[in-house]
């Protein structure tokens, strides 16, 4: 090959084990140059944690025999995979970061709380171009056929553009067979939140413990949202950013008296 | 009291009997009735980490006699302490939320690595006006003196106006005497990464393992930073939003081949 193949780093948050993230590899493995450093377990609702008070373990393994890709099992969060991956493993900064495609949705007010796509984020604070990709089945069986085309070329456009300063992508898939799939939408993130609900339980030994289990919110009517894309038919992609200033408040907590 | 007292919901990442909470507590005795719910250990660098796959307890505690609050100690995180009060504990929603005061800097773009500020971001999505505030300095024994009369303002002048919808505050307090602090800026987040360098070592089993360890980097030359002010002897408030759209970026990804 003359050309340089790009060298694309791959993650998630169900454990470099889980379907979803040997479906991304097996894509990308037709883009580029693959290296996977992902969680040794899962670790759904992470967010942007990091491992301050603890060590960690990154070991070289092979998941599957004669693939390509080279591939690490880290003991810790998501976005540590990404900081070992960058500082510690791979000799230069990956063309892309793709993070996924987790075994449930991350859309709306979920940016926040995905480990995935935390791990996009983590990379894109890098100046790597980064996608995150969500299927909506939280199933470990579940189906991620129709995902790879949609995958593919927004891998494709990401690695031809490069991305915005300062942006991700966290791209969410509907759990719908392929031929109803309308095509892919740029959204913005709809306005949503949880309400939980502790489920109250008494543990052997008399004492009083919780599950955490909730609602989800949505409070947005817009046509523009992640949420309606998804319950349309269509891909969700949002932009996301991590300069988290609301500049639009500068001049109203200006006119407090501080 | 003919008036009704506000109920304020204080939590935080370094563990309910850190110094930085129990100045915070303090100071919103004197301005409402005061619920603690936090977590019962250091939880440092959580971001918006939530406990999907574990128990949680929450129990009723008396860390210090002859104060007014009542307390919980949380096993989980910082963000699933306030899902815990507000859905769990709380018979109706705070007037305000206030978690710190953080043992360090949670500034630029600490902002999404930090239990506290998540903590806070999750009380906003909650509709509660809400504060995360840090202390540059990371020790235990960090005196909090000068931040006392800073927190109550803030505290007052939201209790008075409400927050912007969609907003909390990112407040950071430089290590100074008061004398030399010069006052509170509105600013934004600065434009800043980290760049780890893993510290490696090998266990007594003979396996290697890591230390995260990094340095900060401030790429920002900008004066109406976070960054600045805290150099320059102000403390910092940044507004921070949790609608994560990069509503700017929305026009070039549209224009990809999709």
């Amino acid at each position: 090959m003359a050309k340089k193949r790009p060298l694309i780093l791959v993650t998630n948050d169900d454990g470099i084990t889980a379907p979803g993230i040997r479906t991304l590899i097996e894509v990308m493995n037709s883009l580029g140059d693959v290296c996977v450093v992902a969680p040794d377990s899962p670790q759904s609702g992470m967010g942007h944690a990091i491992t301050v008070n603890d060590t960690l373990y990154c070991d070289r393994i092979k998941v599957a025999k004669n693939e390509p890709q080279s591939e690490y099992s880290c003991s810790g969060t998501p976005v540590d995979c990404v900081k070992m991956a960058v500082n510690e493993i791979l000799k230069r900064k990956p063309d892309l970061c793709v993070s996924g495609i987790n075994h449930g949705s991350n859309s709306s007010i979920n940016v926040i709380y995905s480990g995935t796509m935390s791990a996009a984020v983590e990379a894109g604070t890098m100046g790597i171009p980064s996608i995150g990709f969500s299927l909506l089945d939280y199933s470990l069986e579940a189906n991620f056929d129709h995902c790879r085309e949609y995958v593919r070329k927004l891998a494709e456009e990401s690695l031809k553009h490069g991305m915005p300063e300062g942006v991700v992508l966290n791209v969410n898939i509907p759990k719908l067979p392929k031929e109803e799939i309308k095509g892919m939408k740029v959204c913005r993130q709809a306005n949503a939140h949880w309400i939980e609900s502790f489920d109250k339980r008494v543990n052997p030994l008399g004492r009083e413990y919780y599950w955490l289990s909730g609602e989800f919110v949505n409070m947005d009517k817009g046509e523009d949202t992640d949420e309606w894309a998804l319950k349309n038919g269509f891909i969700s992609v949002v932009p996301v950013q991590f300069d988290l200033t609301a500049h639009h408040a500068m001049k109203d907590i200006n006119s407090w008296d501080l």
